[in-house]
């Protein structure tokens, strides 16, 4: 490991720390570094206060000058509510930057590097840059699609079921995997179910973690066959949001809008549309969602390639049956070579049971 | 890390690395020390030969004395090919004995330690007992049931297909997966699949590693359906058993005869009779078996209890499908929490796939 990478560590670390409370702007951590010593720190704190930069700067004062700023991304060029930092590291007199991974905002996007070169900075790119692109990988795809990160979240026995083959699924998964479930919840915009899964499970789809913000409820229900009494529709714990067909029954929809629901027609006749439900969801600024539905409704965002996060909690059990339902049903790719890749792929044990994490492959259109 | 496992972590890597040459006998490593000096190792290499302590003895030479031997496994205390290895030790003066695991062998279980004792040496058991165990898991299941240590083996996509909806299976894991799938082939003394299998893959169920030991195959097969052209019927390259049920055709019986197929009728009137396979091959001294076969023989071996090991090979892909078969069928257990847990799981990368290894808990009968 050179000296960038253990500088570019810290940045990463500090700015990771912060998870959670600078949206809807990306993490970022800075580490100044003059005579091999470390001058300056910074963070980006919270939306509206200075840039990470502009911390380690302020930290460092005079000693920045001459000196190498480390940044998870790159400076901005842009005059926003905290000013260029690319002109505040010019004006410090620093002599290099060194930076994880460009900034995929377009409003950026190469601005700052170009603004530091031509004040005759040194600029070095691409260090850690996977692990800085993967930190902010929610900002990354909004910033420059307007659609939300989509997660799609499974919890099965290794052999695949999501229940018995008499629909019992009481519990696959041990505690520390459903408390992580509900970190995830708190860390993402929206939770997406089927509307089966209310009928079912009347869940509350909160999160229970201390200081867990509540995620948006999403329900998918082409027919709005959600029950008035059940709890996202009365709970008033969070909104919750309603996706449906254009055969729902209007009257229906008058009762759980006059309940405080938001309910959304799609363009769907039948059945709702689900690539309709991620570019509405965008449009009004729901940035990630995580899909807690069973397998048809994962088969359904899978199929469409909207899925660009999988996390599967597997149990390290068997319970078996040929008609016990899998987490990924519909109808299914015809061929194997046809099956959705998954890449950077990893497992790690959480309790006693195992956490995939893995990114589908994308495909051209 | 203490001294004494220190010593006898090099005492396991040695008779790890016999792998595979010492069968019916168990992998044994053996190091003496001497004054925080090693003064002679060893390892049982094969079966009719030396065991470790009697190599590690030889190479110490008069530098045992006094000294404490380390043996991943009980010392012998009956007079096999090679004479008690613990009176071996009394004589050669070893003050101290630091032994891993017991002998689960009826015929010395204890009985070694014991003859140690009456000599005034120090016993110590239990140093790397788990890993030792693991060791020889094969072993210590047939020696004390004389039934084989049955390993499950399956290769899915993440979802837990084996084949998409169409059937179309080729290929699921990588061929750094298939390989591996090669050596736990040569590793066992037999692989089972179901006559299914051979009419639809006409595999030939050998090891393809450098120097791989072929399996005996052994195909599940109640009415006889084989193909008399089948490769495992016809190809010579090792034994072929078939188990059937009662209703199996006798002049059909009599043409496998004939080509040198070995036909074994089960209890089972109309479907082989699964305990009845396991039972049969332990007393013809078959040590361990390797299951390939899908998802129904897969669910029936573990329904019975009858699995001691799964190796399941994941392929970081999802195919979906609510019709597609998964590696665990059969009707399946009724309730979740009537799963089969498996305990001392874990995952392993294998190139691109990785690779599941847990042990069933058994349940009182």
């Amino acid at each position: 490991m050179s000296n960038h990478e253990f500088y570019m560590d810290l940045a990463l670390t500090n700015a990771k720390t912060m998870k959670g409370q600078t949206d809807p702007n990306p993490l970022v951590g800075s580490v100044i570094v003059n005579d091999n010593r470390i001058v300056g720190i910074g963070a980006h704190l919270k939306a509206g206060e200075p840039h990470a930069e502009i911390h380690a700067l302020r930290m460092a004062g005079e000693a920045a000058r001459g000196g190498t700023i480390y940044v998870t991304l790159e400076p901005c060029s842009h005059h926003g509510r905290t000013g260029p930092c690319a002109l505040a590291i010019i004006e410090a007199g620093l002599k290099k930057v060194v930076i994880a991974t460009l900034d995929p905002n377009p409003i950026v996007a190469g601005n700052g590097v170009k603004m530091l070169e031509e004040a005759g900075i040194e600029v070095l790119v691409g260090i850690r840059e996977e692990e800085s692109r993967k930190m902010n990988e929610v900002f990354n795809k909004f910033i420059v699609t307007q659609q939300p990160f989509v997660i799609l979240k499974a919890a099965s026995t290794l052999d695949g079921k999501i229940a018995s083959h008499t629909l019992d699924s009481k519990w696959i998964t041990s505690e520390d995997a459903r408390r992580d479930v509900h970190v995830l919840r708190s860390e993402n915009r929206a939770i997406l179910v089927g509307v089966g899964t209310v009928i079912a499970d009347d869940p509350e789809l909160t999160s229970r973690i201390p200081n867990g913000r509540h995620p948006l409820r999403i329900v998918l229900d082409s027919k709005l066959r959600i029950p008035l009494d059940a709890k996202v529709v009365t709970d008033n714990l969070a909104d919750t949001w309603i996706f449906t067909s254009k055969q729902h029954d209007p009257e229906k929809r008058a009762r759980l809008e006059a309940l405080g629901i938001t309910v959304i027609e799609t363009s769907g006749e039948q059945r709702t549309d689900i690539p309709d439900v991620v570019r509405i969801l965008g449009e009004r600024s729901i940035s990630s969602l995580f899909i807690e539905g069973g397998g048809t409704i994962n088969a359904a965002f899978l199929e469409n390639g909207l899925v660009d996060k999988v996390v599967l909690y597997f149990a390290p059990k068997l319970i078996g049956g040929k008609d016990a339902p899998t987490f990924l049903e519909g109808s299914g790719f015809e061929l194997m070579k046809q099956a959705v890749e998954l890449e950077d792929g990893e497992f790690l044990k959480i309790g006693k049971d195992f956490r995939f994490t893995g990114y589908p492959v994308k495909r051209g259109v």
